[in-house]
């Protein structure tokens, strides 16, 4: 096979897959070269763009390290990752609602008692969050992971500045009492840009968009027998609160960071000054729920609940 | 805007370009997310498969560097850059057709004078190679660029064995003379692998495929109003010559690597060995023809037939 045009190359790729041993892998490869073809027939790049093109993915790849993944943070403003969330997720009554990941992660985060402050360095208003773990028929999720992770009061994480705080700040990993229940003071986190010092941050501006999140706090819960739950609590009345740059915010997960004068803070710290509080109750979806989902779909392979984290 | 759910997420995303300047940026940036919001709706991806995807994505972009571009190396295993080339360099009479990039260009190759040998410490067969480089009506030109680059005896690059060979081997720059005809000395290239140490590589194992590509002599010609011509000349007979990896081959491109005895070669050197010979006469298309395709195609931007040279 030679002398390939246009309309005849599709096809010629795709005939190649003929031998591929693994049903998914052909699916998505077969799919892959309909939708990008596709794609490119519709926008007829010049080879000046097609280079741009290769040049941005080079950039966005060479961007990643073990604290910054600029392909995750290209999906989330392209709302892939939110479109892949609602896939892996749908709506479940009485069960948190899931949002993206984002690019801020850490593996091995360091970890906490409950009731501890994950501020390190971070500068801003004190807030203390605390709530509860679930299941759907509300029994409590003794020892499930909390893990938490969020911007400091001016809007940049720990790891975008590292050097400065001399360690992690604003994240941490708890584990929750008997009756399902978690507590940490922290720095109440403001909303942000996404990061836009690189491909992202220069897709951003030729769109003409506007790089800011709402604020949030972000949490990853997991406990045995139920799916893992990646989300956020929005703060309610953020500027940002319907225009986030990812797509992330869903109404059930706004809750009010309320301000609280000076005076006992509900664990008995005494504050000389106002803090923010924050409270949120988790119900994490049984995984039988996933495996049952996962046997209606039928391009579901196994292991879809695996949780996630990025290395 | 917010609790977008996998029908409602693309307008969503479409409608952040709302303010975007640039007319083109904003049509490439919606075709972007319409084609592969369906392809993610198509596969319906799990968690896990999409973290594959980003990290097979970082991973493609971190194996670039200046002597490797992974990310062209992909869009020539998807048949995107002969769809980009097939969209750009549509067949015109008498033209010599184009083919693929490919990712083994190296900027400012060493120069050479006509007749000189090219191989450097490459191993294999010497091959005398000569032709001519003209106007669709005959004219010489005299003066063009061709840039040669090429695979030695074995199936390697120079860029992948430059400390073994200790500098380029395989690869130069000559003009063509008063007449329009160049000629040089090399070694015969054979049919070889894509380099397979890499995600590609990774791709193409999972794909079932094979990472051959026939023989070929890689050519990129310049000249003063005529359009940029990047091509191959393919050896006749290769036994991958109809199932190149990149979807490269065209017939008109298919020429023999003749082998002659030893003897008097046609620039007079004495050969103690047998040796082979390669003809090609190349006809460039004038740039006139390319603008006036370009007021043809309403997506057009200025600049189109501009040279990409990877960095």
């Amino acid at each position: 096979m030679r002398n390939f045009d246009e309309k005849t190359i599709t096809d010629a790729v795709i005939e190649r897959f003929s031998q591929c041993s693994d049903a998914r892998t052909k699916q998505i490869s077969e799919a892959l070269v309909r939708h990008l073809h596709n794609f490119i027939r519709e926008i007829r790049p010049t080879e000046e763009e097609w280079a741009y093109g290769i040049d941005f993915l080079t950039r966005t790849g060479q961007k990643c390290d073990d604290k910054r993944q600029e392909f995750i943070l290209l999906s989330d403003v392209l709302g892939v990752s939110m479109l892949v969330d609602a896939i892996n997720h749908p709506p479940m009554k009485g069960v948190t609602e899931s949002t993206v990941f984002g690019p801020f992660y850490v593996n091995d985060p360091p970890q906490f008692e409950l009731g501890q402050n994950l501020a390190g360095n971070f500068e801003g208003d004190p807030m203390f969050i605390e709530g509860s773990v679930s299941s759907p028929d509300g029994k409590p999720l003794a020892g499930a992971s909390v893990d938490v992770w969020h911007s400091d009061g001016i809007g940049n994480y720990d790891v975008q500045q590292l050097d400065k705080l001399g360690g992690f700040a604003g994240r941490g990993l708890l584990k929750t009492d008997a009756q399902g229940r978690f507590r940490f003071w922290t720095i109440r986190p403001v909303f942000y840009p996404v990061p836009t010092d690189g491909p992202v941050g220069e897709l951003l501006r030729a769109q003409g968009r506007h790089p800011f999140r709402p604020a949030h706090v972000h949490f990853m819960l997991r406990a045995p027998g139920y799916e893992r739950l990646v989300t956020h609590v929005f703060g309610a009345g953020d500027k940002y609160i319907d225009s986030d740059a990812v797509f992330g915010v869903k109404d059930s997960l706004i809750r009010e960071y309320i301000r609280k004068p000076a005076g006992t803070a509900p664990d008995g710290t005494k504050m000389d000054k106002p803090y923010y509080y924050l409270n949120f109750d988790f119900v994490m979806r049984p995984a039988a729920a996933a495996r049952e989902r996962a046997k209606k779909s039928k391009s579901e392979p196994a292991g879809s609940t695996i949780a996630y984290v990025p290395k």
